[in-house]
């Protein structure tokens, strides 16, 4: 599509005047595939996924990105936006199609796309239009790129995590989901502007469902390596744990308190996932809360489940999961959050 | 704002962890006033305006971005977007308000407010609406920031410039529009994607209005430091002129297929603004093609337009303009560019 | 220096070209002094203070960076070789002078400058060397840049930093010394190499003097924000006392490591210190262990020690001090590490 | 060797704590070969190397770096230095051999490697002990990293590498050495510096041998577009052909002021080397003079010289050499250039 555009505008003479204006050298090997490239292709050019697709491209995480969506003016419109924008950045190919082929060869594919619910449309059936597009969508980029990671970003991310697994038939630790990734920099964000410090000197964990049932790991919380709930027992501070329980309402409102202000959420994901990528691709072996086959953790079981736990995530995919010790009161409400998410699992026949 | 929104929600225990947290040491002076924290304020917080906010806090250009807007939801789910990615970012401090109380102080301000079309509208009537919104928008941002650089991005860049001039009191090397950088760019990315070259290695310029009668300096273009069209000449090369005014007329049409492929353009303007306002803010002194009061360049006269030349920017804004040589049918369409934009002023009425 | 270095082999001429190769805009305010632009000066142009330099060059964190030293070729070398790289790095500027008044308006001094041990020679006679050395660099440093903050890195580096607060009249959050920042990085990569994971992932504090002394803040060892001496506990992994000694014998040993295998230490120490003027010019609010007045904490007291603590740093200097929950074994630990520094001070006489 | 390092130290019980710290999830395949991580390899640790090591590793270019050196002890105190440095930069492996099993499978192998020059020893004795010197070095890196491309910094560094293109049997353009890109970067600060704005909008190169024949392409000299020679007839700026040339020799006497004075240049040609990097590994396709195989460029001839030309590099090596129109006078010099560069590898034997 790049090719065809720029061609058919500057006429053939473009070739002459390239071939010209450089000389290969004697005894040059042919150009090989350039299958050292880092490419990134992300699937849907809404909101979500160019919030993604430009994060990575302003912070030159990949040397590739291609663009897959069914609207192709939208396509190739985003497409051609980022394009001009190639005085300013380092050099990355912006490719963009509706033919998965050129998708070949991604290091890792991102999904955001998904169906929008209607108006008085049960969840369910909105889910089974999510199976239905997902079907249509994660073989062909499997087949193309069979050594890839999945990263699954759109909604309800756990379960689609889990189809996109078992439509795949990719290892578990290839196929992940952004999970509470954006929840626990919520997190993070409330107490840090709390204490007008770094959000990145703050600990703390969001886990489980990426929804309603998600669990705030409380004793995860630590500022600058202090764990506050010990510190403040010791400071003797009193705290309410209703006070507690407001700040985790508030990370699980976020989302819709963005949506129903702007309509969307776009640059808090695309900075999260953004986040995972550069983890994956520079194999940076950090800790992040993703959604993960979480079977056989903190008692989960039952079923396949996926839900976000923090994960050590580096080249391979998912490298491991942290052993962190759970309250009774924290395990039992993942074990709740599993369950919900085991439940709607049931319900897709797959 | 983003101080209420917190506190009604944490309470004001908040305060009390955070004094018992931290400490002070003995002899410290209080905390100064933050004037050598780097502000930037972005007037309108729609496609561009988000944008460019968004793609300066990637790149970590500024110590702290003020956003301005009057529709106020909108203007906090944007402020909440940008601030939940915090434990991904280094820290910037993120602040909204439609009150321009909080844009005091800023290093740099950037306008992408603007009247939208009316179907049916005529041009000079769009042009009124503007007038009058730039009216109540520009005054209380110089009052504000009295030393800073209005960097305008709204169309008709170049007249809403000489608006935004005229209305700032403001020197002239300390108001400058957004112009042709971005035709620039899309010039230069036309060539290299040609020639299968990186365009950080090509040099070429669009001058003149932002628009229709924009001029492309073919005299100016090189590729790593070769002049093309004289190398063209000298590898007895043919090229039809038509040709070149093929790829001009595509670089003016950039913006038209975009808007008419995805509605809008955003991503490409966003990263030709936060390129400027690192120059700019960095003290750069590097040269970008930018709307700048261009009487008496190039036989420009009859009046003060506005219009882009290739200027070196810094901290003092724009410190001079390059003394491109133009060829004479270049230098004749930029006075032909100069006169059309006079008309419009003229129309103003100030 | 630089000036007089270029203009001296190119001509009178240069100016000329300069002059007509750019033209002012009319109506454009005169350069207003460059009061806005970040400023760094690095006193010691030996291994320490180069890398330090370096860094902050490559890492862009500055827009000048002075360099201060009383040997002129030395000085001139490394000014000449860092300018060379100009084609490769966002514009800084670099100058280089042995008078003080090019340090002038600095945002932060950073002091690397100290006598070498002679051999035979007393700790004591060193230290009165290194007091002489900094009776002359402090105050005209101080006079230059009455608002700037000091960051001493020269050892030892504790005594030191309370000289140059005592020599310089500034008041305590403005005069900080690089401590354990370093010795924290080293603990936190000897945990993570072991673990195989991201150092990042890794809050750990050496706190105390920076030497022998120093105390290992066991308690606040977390990785991905599990506390690990409690995870080990209920995990029941058996792990010496002895081990863990054996840890920080191995982070004191380090430098000494170093310094015998390739004769001094500069990479590490290097990214340590432009790490912390990141904080501070970007006023990042982050929290670093580093040398600060810790009278009155855990229980210090009887004379103003500088002594490493968990600080939060920004614009203003130190912000304040952690009020981490020590154990008594590593509060009394600390105490000791203050009476040596204490016993120390006394002697300089100042 | 880091391996050994750790785990001499902290126990066998690591082992134990990693894997209770991590568990892996269910169906996940085993870690893959770590092909797709991105390794550069440095050859020596001197200045020059660590240089342009550090810089690398500050830049982010590489995930692994394999350090190489006969000095084991240097070479343990450069690779603890780097790896103290953890906690301040991303993740990237540092690892370090006198063997070298450790760099098998470099994408880029730096050789800096090279034998000091012995007073009153010949230029010729010199260089037959750096071609054995290449003897031992070559073979076995080519051998440990079949594919890996060779970027040849040692000096002289054309001839060197010719005799690493021999020695190691790779098509040319995977055998490039550093050249005159750093020549290049010192002859646009001069003219920056002189015209008071950025080097990065000055285009001008130094091509041909990287010492005294080195060439001053003065029509290929640009500044932001606008060529500059043409500029100063347009304008009737008088300027004496004389003063290019002290702008020339300057340049070419700027690495022996810097070893005068300092005593060795590493961080101009520590960044000069790692653009080359970025370049090549993230496939930038751009412009950069480097030494190259130039038989049949500009009528050099009678056999295969390596000399500098501005070269489009990417990932698969050099990619093609600029067909930059050079006047009579330059192609002349460049001849000569060529015939010098021919004379000393004549009396090499190989």
């Amino acid at each position: 599509m790049q090719k065809k555009a720029s061609s058919s505008t500057l006429g053939p003479e473009g070739l002459d005047i390239a071939q010209s204006f450089f000389k290969p050298i004697q005894g040059a090997s042919p150009q090989s595939p350039t299958s050292q490239i880092t490419k990134i292709t992300v699937v849907g050019v809404g909101n979500v996924g160019m919030a993604i697709a430009q994060t990575i491209l302003t912070q030159g995480i990949a040397d590739e990105i291609a663009l897959v969506d069914v609207n192709v003016d939208k396509l190739r419109g985003e497409m051609l936006d980022l394009q001009h924008a190639a005085a300013f950045l380092p050099r990355t190919k912006i490719s963009a199609s509706v033919d998965y082929s050129n998708t070949t060869g991604s290091d890792l594919v991102i999904v955001t796309a998904g169906a929008r619910q209607i108006t008085g449309e049960s969840r369910l059936n909105l889910l089974q239009r999510n199976l239905a597009l997902f079907s249509k969508v994660i073989p062909p980029l499997a087949a193309k790129s069979p050594d890839t990671i999945f990263l699954i970003v759109s909604n309800p991310v756990d379960v689609l995590t889990y189809v996109a697994w078992k439509l795949s038939g990719f290892p578990s630790n290839r196929v992940m989901g952004s999970g509470t990734n954006l929840d626990s920099s919520r997190f993070r964000f409330l107490i840090a502007d709390h204490l007008d410090l770094n959000a990145q000197d703050v600990q703390a964990y969001i886990v489980g469902e990426h929804g309603d049932s998600s669990v705030a790991l409380w004793s995860s919380i630590s500022v600058g390596g202090v764990p506050i709930l010990s510190f403040l027992e010791r400071q003797q501070i009193a705290y309410e744990k209703q006070t507690l329980e407001k700040i985790h309402k508030k990370v699980v409102e976020s989302a819709y308190e963005v949506i129903s202000l702007k309509g969307y959420t776009s640059w808090a994901i695309g900075y999260s996932v953004a986040s995972l990528a550069r983890t994956i691709l520079r194999d940076q072996r950090s800790i992040h809360p993703v959604s993960v086959l979480a079977k056989g953790f903190h008692g989960i079981d039952g079923g396949e489940p996926f839900l976000s736990l923090p994960a050590q995530l580096g080249r391979n995919g998912v490298l491991g999961v942290t052993n962190v010790n759970l309250t009774e009161e924290e395990a039992t409400q993942l074990r709740v959050s599993a369950r919900t998410i085991l439940k709607v699992q049931a319900q897709l026949g797959i």
